[in-house]
């Protein structure tokens, strides 16, 4: 027995600032058809994907600029182009973008829609890095902490369609792809797929020792592979990509089979599509025998992940 | 500044059940001796490092020979030459064994020994694999919930002395690496060196979809490099390699730094030192910036990692 799904990552490469809202839904629907045309039925795009990493910039509250990268409603007038052309082609996707919701609560959100237009799951990040001040030694900002809310979703993993072979779904955003804890939280949940975008600085914006591209690439890939092994699933992680706005961003997004095997990687910083046969029935032999999680976990030792955020030294002996 | 401490794996090649401990306990001095010649402060040995993987062989549980693979105390009369070599060259070392207690519990343990032949910490291991049952399709039985209790002392971390730079140091045995949770509640101490001893099938040992030499190595190197990126700590994997009994065992010991790159790794199936020189403060970039845990963990959103053992589907659609 097979249950499989043609699965594509639509890497980004770079959106600048100054790049107009069409624009960018021109690449994005270039790479949905280009999808579609080799026989993706779910397409995976980055976080934030409609707009410039604006976390990088400093603006005020009300700042009109600032509250131009959120949607209000999804699909609303500026991203319904994308769910239209998505249910003309019977393809869905999980897309990440800014969500400003009617009682003004801004998160870092992903959405996951199904083949006929409908919205299947929904996450906002909990995992969000940086901060929330103004960092005068930085050129570039960090401040998701500032812009967006902690997630309050929870982890919540999800059935995917009868057509797609009825796999349970969930989703990350950037981040959250280094925090085993969440990847854990969907493994409980039985995930068959893990769907991340991300945009993740190419250095460390911080200064510090020194992480190039290279290394903040491997991190990420590095993150992806042990944790969908760990949870016997699979994983797509699909990066925004290239100098944007003068801020290099790694690329390296990839395709992972629940024995933590690479199956794509993109080889550009620029718009590119992956793809791979998915068989969610691959994860059956990980979750039946090595990670039998009722055979063999043992939560009563596990109650310092729930109980402690920091980190607390053993006594001195 | 930089806290350094040279470190050793010593991997193992098989130890045949016919074997004679004496034998055995040549092999461990020798390449003790081998790596305190290279400069070696601290030589970390397999699991089971003094016997054959004996929870391959179904046993009466007061078979003489059962009883003869543990140990009643550490050192003991057959382990203590170790020991006293270990102190003779003022070398730690970290060793696992089968541990029979006063009152009679069994557990699949290791030990942690100072350069003053003091034992430092000490763990049982909590992830014990494999069955209670007698499996009559399989030529090679895995009884370790059969011949050992699950660990009772959770994952404590502990001091090493100021001679070796004063890091804090965690044990994990085999299976255990494979399990973030392990990983994590040692993270949450600050661990800087994780050592885990292992004796890890070459194939999958219930049939099902094929796994061999290659990727079973792969998914034990894998575990170590993201776990000790994902900690941002050192770790040190040393497996019992090789054929022992005519049941394959991988080897691919390794020494994995805070960025989870492999520092050393080892070549052969048979007994073979891997060395690297650790530095501590390596682990500062990751555990004050990505992996600020106090700064970035929501355990609210955490909690199914200790209130669910197994895995629960989401409910349909």
């Amino acid at each position: 027995m097979t249950r499989t799904l043609r699965l594509a990552g639509a890497q980004l490469g770079p959106i600048q600032r100054a790049d107009s809202r069409a624009h960018t839904m021109e690449r994005l629907i270039a790479l949905l058809e280009g999808a579609a045309k080799q026989g993706a039925e779910l397409v995976v795009f980055p976080e934030l994907a409609f707009t410039t990493f604006f976390p990088r910039w400093w603006m005020a509250e009300d700042d009109p600029e600032l509250l131009g990268y959120f949607e209000r409603e999804m699909p609303g007038p500026q991203t319904k182009p994308l769910f239209e052309k998505a249910k003309a082609l019977g393809v869905g996707f999980y897309i990440g973008y800014a969500e400003l919701t009617p009682e003004g609560k801004r998160f870092n959100s992903a959405i996951t829609v199904g083949p006929d237009g409908r919205i299947l799951g929904k996450y906002r990040k909990i995992h969000l890095p940086g901060s929330k001040e103004f960092r005068p030694q930085q050129q570039y900002q960090q401040l998701e902490k500032r812009y967006f809310e902690y997630g309050d979703l929870g982890f919540p993993a999800f059935w995917g369609p009868k057509s797609w072979n009825a796999p349970i779904l969930g989703m990350l955003v950037c981040n959250d792809r280094r925090w085993p804890e969440g990847w854990r939280v969907l493994g409980l949940q039985g995930v068959e797929l893990v769907m991340v975008g991300y945009n993740s600085a190419a250095y460390d914006p911080n200064g510090g020792q020194a992480e190039d591209l290279e290394l903040r690439t491997f991190h990420s890939t590095l993150a992806a592979q042990a944790n969908a092994y760990m949870n016997a699933c699979w994983a797509v992680a699909v990066a925004k990509a290239g100098v944007e706005d003068g801020a290099g961003l790694i690329g390296g997004s990839c395709i992972v089979d629940p024995n933590g095997r690479l199956v794509a990687q993109a080889q550009t910083l620029g718009d590119e599509l992956i793809l791979a046969d998915v068989d969610f029935d691959a994860c059956r032999q990980g979750k039946e025998k090595m990670f039998n999680f009722a055979a063999h976990r043992r939560p009563q030792w596990y109650k310092p992940i729930v109980e402690r955020v920091g980190a607390v030294e053993p006594p001195l002996p």
